[in-house]
């Protein structure tokens, strides 16, 4: 195991830790620990609620989540000798639940869970279809996940952090800044809002100095969005053994990350639609010298994904087109497409049994594969899903003698507000 | 090898053929053949363009590309017994190029190609980059194409139909043609255009009687997108031991097919994307009878893909988040998320000393895939897209010493008009 | 499609044809064609026994199978430059069932078959549980294999030649008459017998001049064994784009091939265990110039298999030891683990209602693998088979309720003798 | 975590821990701890010398490995309500090195092992053309290996335990002993023996009481082979993941395991072939009542193997037939083919650069396939050996261009005695 250098303590609160990381992307925000190209070392990573979700049978917690308060992050992680233009190589070696801690309060000991956000409080991918709060708690027994909210499918987790990315040099913040308030400013009392402003509230900066904190926090980016610099890009499939390429913005790379999942499908489509825990990722660091303008990898992360997330040979697939349910025929919207398909994915399943909103956490929770199937045939764009068969306990397939029956038991807890 | 139900000369143009098929939409055009529910046979098809795309080193024809005359469709097969609200069973059993014939003038015949369309005659996902025509010559040597075009990439085709569908009820047809025009209304004279109404310009309908041609010609839908009966896809993995069920909208559910890929990566990002040709199918039908209510299947088509394709353990990955390449900043759009992984990909390619033409060319072409990764991390979308490193003949890893340098040979064929 | 090379007429004897190929291995059989490094071609290939074994629902043909007229092998095909020393490079392009011919009387034709054949006509690698002999018929749907004789499984074909090599120098094949009648002459009258010398009964040498043949039909090899040269292999993975690199001992190197198998299990255990049938191959040969000793690769044949075969990611497992059914404790002996892993695996199927020879010819035909686990720890080498889960209709895996029913059916054609 | 139930100080030999294990099969050892059906939970194991193989660049400690001593062994653990005819259902949850401690003195601390058996010694699978004692150091960065004696190769373990199995009941018991005692009284002075009699030396028998252990340890069958109870089945598949059923033959089953390996090739052919380490294993267990009739698994384990274990798509193989080196011909001998398969494979390696000791430690532990590839043409069986080509940092296909040449370095520490 490598050395820890960034301890949680499980009993306290995140910004009670030795080590105190952050909610917010500034490249003020001060290194928590420095590393030298070729080291491994061990981050423990808070859930991205820092505790606030439980594991019960009610979806309170989900309806009144504090999005102000996320995503908590480890880090920043400063690597010796890195400067804007290198690439920084991250190689996640090992990733999992918080190891020695199989039951308890915090999500990560040994268990998870997976929320539908209530509409008016950010909502998810199908929120107009699922405006209300729902949660599902999901059990670990080595890599296999089940849940007594949704039964009959279990599977084996892929596990990845949901976050992870380099600072951004002051420039490009102000870039995230200036576009994402031109978006919010064409609707800005939308609900859900179009994008999220710097957000003093909550802000967690690390060890910044009281005197930085009110003009910091005022600029500092918000998490949820991927960008330039990684982020946010819950990518399912940075699991164990990917090696990841990102750009460095600022002197010493100031690596972060959090947002741990058990599993996920592609889109984490119910918003918090991963298996959100808690846990420990074990990385190794090196650098490209200026390898940005060498691969002309400036504005992305790029990398190898791994060999040994779980594997599947047989699936079922949905297809969607950019009609909206209200039959308007968009233009070439994959967005929408993928809606669609997933949309009769879970039509489909709930003939086997499945209530609609347990279908979607499925779809929110398990490892589908989410695709980009056609782009170009003016006017609609296909996207398909694919569920693999073998997370179900039954033959989830298609035949003439028609879909096996599951008891869905008591449902996914709902909270209306 | 099973009956030839729908026989096509080489020799001959697609309407001098015995039997003649179609390239609009209509569910009064009469069947070329019936089978019955239990039955395997096969089924010529004739490459998208009937010949018109030639293989020289000239993109002229690309530039001229005659998309009226799209698609080639073979049928419709009327499947005895079948009634709306069923769902019709498609066993794809074999599929591959023109068999018997390893040269000649169609693509089919030993050969096949890629286009990159120019902005004025329809465009393809990155038009804006890629404004011109462009070409690509690939050779089939068994399963595995290569083109004097693009050196240095091999790979085993991924064979499929781009187009497969049941034929539309009147009213579904109805439903199209009011759908779309209103799209085209709010932009009518845009270039490229946002749909394509009815064109009884080069229509053909099979053996539909010549008193109602100029009727059903004014009806008829275009075949370029994929709608509620499955239609142009452009699903990949639509491959060799694929089932699929389509909804059934027509007595006979009058099922169509056609533009053969050798490979297509997902997207089929040129639009002309895919490697086009002509070839045969071999299909086994059967019925669900009233499928469409049990499983909830009625405006799609599901699919359980086959497990003989190829297979890849080794990827080089690309993000791309939904900010356009000015810098602006658009909502969950995944769409253009996908459009700047596929430039990120491009721009990362042109390091090992393609034209960017050809590694466009590669990801139209090469069975990447691309995936939906992030959907709700307002307001970025993420996508991804997937190369298998495999496909190289050199290591296209990023690397400390740099990337391999290729001879690019004389590049794509390239016509500015 | 490559030019066909050598034709075979499904109506003809084999040896009626036009171009007539062998059933022995000798230098001296003219080779029927000629090719050049890097050209592609096709092959027929006749099923091993030529017609003998019937499409019915009996197993009296494979009682009597005539052993001594096998295997029926297209070629030598002379490579042009091929010297002793090279390496030449096989590319399998494509390889199925005769083309355009779905039904008949000829394996190939729409069908295939599996036999155990009786200890007293050699026996299979069971043939002391197993002495009587036992035929199933497979059915061909696209690449998909179902048998009336075997109900409840179907799985896609891995189809490959089981036979492919290069011809034998004098010297070579003198050493493998001298040090196979030496085995033999270890117990010259058992049953079945440890060897087969050459036998001129039934020798069938191409175009041989008929004053050669009484001479060198006493001395060729019998294909049965795989030796040096490649030969009767039986290697499952050797199926549509592997690549396969053979030692060159005589000028031209004379590449012979045939016992197309439509599917086979690792090890063909029932001796008849693929599923036999005629067909074609297509193949593209190269050289490597003084390969043998670059590469030291000499006496075998080594191959990067492919990549299209069928992909299961569930399978149930059985390991064996080598300890005899008496209870005799072997050492470490990993013939015999095989073979006790394989009784394991048939007594585990027949609780599910198969026969024995169901479950044994199961293991013949379809994709199991052989695995040698264990081969250092004294006295017990273990081997296992893995048998893929989803070729079976039914849930074939333990559970605390008990196995599955299936209905046998009239089960597999015998014949006692 | 589940809770520890048995529990190892690294810091102390394996008799001086709080519960002491075992290392020779009886049914009367008594357990160690108890479990009931349904239970997860964790278990530590010490590598199979305990420590008598050290970190270093010399191969003494492998020539005078203290083969009486082993195989130090986690367990027994009882299992309530196990009863003599059912089966014993054990998932393997997890399953890695020593955790939280990544480097000290113990194999499992960041580090693990390969030898190469002397031949007075054990010897290996091909001892005869490997007599003396050699041994590589593998590092673990995460799940990757990789060896300062063996450059150029690295992979994902596959990460297993070697040895797991339940008790033997006296019956069983006196049935190995007896057995094993004939083959051994064939040729009592054999060296390397033919089997190993029950050992009183360094027998540790856990918490037997003092008056028991002399009788105990003269009846004690030793650990190497792998028998009904499962055992050192060696079997690399035995990954994370993995369900297996053991018979069960005592009340209470008496789960015993031990002896991980980091990695494996099939066969762990250099005898200590595996990457040899401690660490810990998380159990699940079940129980199928009567499962033993129920499914005739009575004398073997079956398992069903992990979906999670490391995945390749591109292979070389090397095909080895039953001749002797010398040039004898066996008959039907699987064990001898894979021998020469692996012989030729080592005879490849050695032309890019490898000595033959390296080539032969990384067949032993690097993810290879050992298949039986044809078990039934007389006289010759073929076996054949997979090796993933993405393992080496170079292009290890044949071409026309030759072998790349590595550096071997100082090459594996060698002891002749």
């Amino acid at each position: 195991m490598p050395e820890v250098i960034f301890p949680l303590d499980s009993s306290k609160k995140f910004e009670d830790q030795e080590k105190v990381g952050h909610n917010r992307w500034h490249p003020e925000i001060p290194p928590v620990a420095t590393v030298k190209p070729g080291d491994s070392f061990r981050v423990h990573c808070r859930e991205w609620f820092d505790g606030a979700i439980v594991n019960d049978d009610s979806a309170d917690d989900i309806l009144n989540a504090p999005l102000k308060t996320v995503h908590k992050l480890s880090g920043p992680f400063r690597v010796e000798g890195a400067k804007p233009g290198d690439l920084l190589i991250v190689d996640i070696l090992d990733v999992g639940p918080i190891p020695g801690e199989d039951s308890g309060p915090l999500a990560g000991q040994g268990w998870g869970y997976t929320g539908i956000f209530a509409k008016r409080n950010g909502g998810g991918f199908l929120t107009d279809q699922f405006p209300g709060a729902y949660k599902a708690i999901w059990d670990f027994r080595g890599q296999i996940a089940t849940s007594r909210h949704v039964p009959g499918v279990s599977f084996a987790g892929l596990i990845h952090p949901g976050l992870m990315g380099t600072a951004p040099s002051a420039e490009l913040l102000a870039t995230w800044n200036r576009r994402e308030q031109a978006l919010i400013d064409t609707d800005p009392n939308r609900v859900p809002p179009l994008a999220l402003p710097p957000e003093p509230e909550f802000a967690v900066l690390g060890s910044l100095p009281e005197s930085e904190y009110a003009r910091v926090a005022g600029e500092a980016a918000r998490t949820a969005p991927p960008r330039e610099n990684g982020g946010n890009q819950d990518i399912k499939n940075l699991s164990k053994g990917t090696r990841v390429f990102y750009p460095v913005f600022v002197d010493g790379a100031n690596l972060s990350l959090g947002d741990l999942h058990f599993s996920q499908g592609d889109g984490e489509i119910t918003f918090c639609g991963a298996i959100e825990m808690g846990g420990f990722i074990d990385l190794h660091v090196d650098l490209i010298k200026d390898g940005m303008s060498t691969y002309g990898v400036s504005e992305n992360a790029i990398f190898l994904p791994g060999t040994v997330d779980p594997r599947f040979s047989e699936w079922i697939a949905f297809s969607g087109t950019s009609v909206t349910l209200d039959g308007e025929q968009r233009y070439l919207d994959s967005h929408l497409s993928y809606q669609r398909a997933c949309l009769h994915a879970i039509d489909y399943l709930t003939k086997f049994g499945y209530s609609p909103e347990q279908a979607y956490l499925i779809l929110g929770a398990a490892p589908i594969e989410g695709r980009l199937s056609g782009v170009v045939d003016i006017p609609n764009a296909c996207a398909t899903v694919y569920i693999p068969t073998s997370i179900f306990d039954f033959d989830v397939r298609p035949s003439a003698s028609g879909p096996a029956q599951i008891d869905p038991g008591p449902g996914a807890p709902h909270s209306a507000g």
